[in-house]
């Protein structure tokens, strides 16, 4: 019945369900698929439950369901396991599949090496039509996914792609050179995945030859393990800028997932200490003017919501190349701008707000130019903070709420109170 | 020379270029380009800046541009454009094409239909090998990219997907029937573009036929055309989780720029003057104590980031599907307890940092106890904001920095101020 039941889905959609169980339910429903377990479910699981679900399953079945997968695949699963698991799986394999995840693992993580799959269709640029689909109907053990035959010269560099609808279109006497794409990206085995899924994106590549230091050719990258990289490099970034770890899944036990946070957290217990200090400098002002503690959260506030816009722009804009050092004064210029348009509006508002509020005129005046203030270092914050990052080699991903709120809030709280004193008391 | 420089970049990167230019260098560059315009630069160019450039272009040029695009990138180009300008576009096709970006243009804004290219290669679901490749081989107006040919039943509903690589390997008398693909996603015309960019990254399509409401083959969606979607959809998330107005580019204008962030900055005021209400309804303890005023921003700041990872988290999972109504309690469940054991790590931190700092015990244990129930409400918060939206039928990236650190800096300041007055005066 159950076997019924899970037939009809993909593997993909079962590890899915995995991963919304709770432990005894996975472990009930392993067990009841011990004799017969899909790889490629394993393939599709998320990396923090790997461990788990394999340390499960009788070493026989593991390896008959890793054998099944494609060796881009197979490293893909290994690469981030411990060294007896890794070593399990890898005794599974046949010998020339093991020996190329071996190759595999041996390109630094996160590089087109790990990321391509060794088994290339390639012709002699010199080659017709007709010779490579003869050679095509012939040749027995073609990969399961390819796209191009990618022609090289006699020094085994690639030098062009041909799709296979063309090739299936033409006549058998047109040379093959008559018929590549004119976008074609080589990519070098060292570099890394984010930047392969970028050229994908931004070329429309389908398959991209990979070569190695010597610009021979190694290997093939399809276009949907360069989407899956996309995906998991937003994944990274969005939970980054949130202060989340990235390694964080919706299976952790509380205890991870709070460890997950703390990091973050922590940082920002020190600079909300920080700020607190800043405050405290103004203790005297408070109890001569309560409504300074009163409107004080609100500059901070506006100044941390339009600090983590900027920088949400920029953190962008650098990880789609929009941002460069071309064009990064300009954006400068223009993100302070706008800071001092929105500080002039609601700078004027907030006077209003307070002026009505409290009656003082002097206060009024006092939390618009603060507000005003604010927002231009907010804005000047937000821009700076992950350029900086990202000059010094840094993800600029990782600057973050705290870093930038911590900035406003110091700064808010700073401008307002200080204001304050001066003028009011 | 300038043609020679250009003449090697993909128009990915002209376009690019062209984005990160200032608006006079853009008019003078495209000037220079007059006489013959890559109409892929239009397409690949940021939605923000078409009009702008289409404007520039002479009428004749505009024309020739586009009748080099295929179908489905004219309609991605002229979907957002104004009347006057999608009319002139139209008009410069050809009356084939013409015709199928109409058509396209009929389906809802943002579905399958306008994302498809009409152009299918099919064949019968009873053809053999030969048949197909002898078809293939003799048609001459095949599409620039297919992958697969769809084999259609005599109703022309799609029942499976041969890859050309198959089609290739195999004997002339093999029956395309038996050399369909595992995975067969049909995509319905009206599903909605993010949910087609899911499917193809959950299951690691290539390309997959599309039907109109009777089940029949109407076009075809390529994987590059789905990572671009899947692309777009993570940065309007990005954006709008910080509160950026989703069609912001860095080409904006300042006011375009400022009026883009203003809207969830008035939010944001709006929920601080709401805490700065609460804060307000505590003026009486704030004057007796001023250390109130100094510690309460510490309170609120730890429980904005608290809420912000949650939310991240929530409104993540939801967008991959991993949060469903099968894991919701156990989610909202562990979520709590992330909260719990945070609040009380940072509440026994900020106790000692307040009782060493302000000598008063019975402070710290309030900053303690409040902290705790903000780490908590801010989890809670955190979980539900997202998923009450998502409930209500709206995207839960809209729940944003604003509401939820509105929810905090109310609890936060309440919670601190209300139980310092019981506890303390
Ligand atoms: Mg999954
Ligand atoms: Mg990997
Ligand atoms: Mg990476
Ligand atoms: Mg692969
Ligand atoms: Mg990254
Ligand atoms: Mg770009
Ligand atoms: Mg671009
Ligand atoms: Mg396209
Ligand atoms: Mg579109
Ligand atoms: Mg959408
Ligand atoms: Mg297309
Ligand atoms: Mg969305
Ligand atoms: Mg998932």
């Amino acid at each position: 019945r159950l076997e019924e039941l899970m037939a009809p889905l993909h593997a993909a959609d079962i590890a899915d369900l995995l991963e919304q169980m709770n432990t005894h339910d996975r472990a009930e429903l392993i067990r009841l698929h011990d004799r017969d377990f899909d790889g490629e479910i394993l393939s599709e699981l998320d990396e923090t439950l790997r461990e788990e679900v394999i340390a499960m399953l009788h070493p026989a079945v593991l390896a008959e369901a890793v054998r099944d997968l494609e060796s881009d695949d197979v490293v893909d699963l290994v690469e981030d396991l411990e060294e007896p698991q890794q070593e399990a799986i890898l005794d599974a394999l046949e010998d020339a599949d093991r020996v190329a995840v071996e190759r595999a693992l041996a390109y630094p993580e996160n590089s087109a090496g790990r990321l391509m799959q060794r088994e290339v269709v390639m012709a002699p640029e010199d080659w017709t039509v007709g010779q490579a689909i003869d050679f095509l109907r012939a040749a027995d053990d073609l990969p399961e996914q390819f796209y191009h035959v990618v022609l090289v010269d006699p020094r085994m560099h690639p030098v062009g792609n041909v799709t296979l609808g063309r090739l299936m279109s033409h006549r058998r006497e047109v040379p093959l050179s008559e018929l590549t794409e004119d976008v074609f990206e080589v990519i070098p085995v060292t570099r890394d995945e984010e930047d392969v899924a970028y050229a994908f994106n931004q070329y429309h590549l389908i398959s991209a030859p990979v070569v190695d230091d010597d610009g021979r050719l190694v290997g093939v990258i399809t276009i949907d393990d360069a989407m899956a990289v996309l995906d998991d490099e937003h994944e990274e970034d969005i939970l980054r800028m949130a202060g989340v770890s990235d390694e964080s899944s919706l299976s952790d036990t509380i205890f991870a997932a709070a460890r997950g946070r703390a990091t973050w957290l922590s940082v920002n217990l020190l600079t909300a200490i920080l700020a607190a200090f800043v405050i405290n400098l103004f203790s005297e002002e408070i109890e001569a003017m309560v409504a300074l503690a009163v409107l004080m959260p609100i500059v901070a506030s506006m100044g941390g919501n339009a600090g983590t816009q900027t920088m949400t722009v920029t953190v962008r804009a650098l990880a789609t190349r929009d941002l460069t050092a071309q064009n990064a004064l300009r954006v400068m210029r223009r993100e302070i701008s706008v800071g001092a348009v929105n500080g002039v509006l609601f700078g004027v508002l907030i006077a209003l707000v307070a002026g009505f509020w409290f009656g003082v005129p002097m206060l009024a005046a006092v939390i618009c130019v603060a507000m005003m203030l604010t927002q231009v270092t907010a804005a000047l914050g937000g821009f700076a903070i992950p350029m900086l990052l990202d000059r010094a080699g840094i993800d600029p991903a990782l600057a973050s709420g705290p870093f930038v709120t911590s900035v406003t809030d110091v700064v808010g709280f700073f401008t307002f109170l200080g204001l304050a004193g001066w003028v009011l008391l």
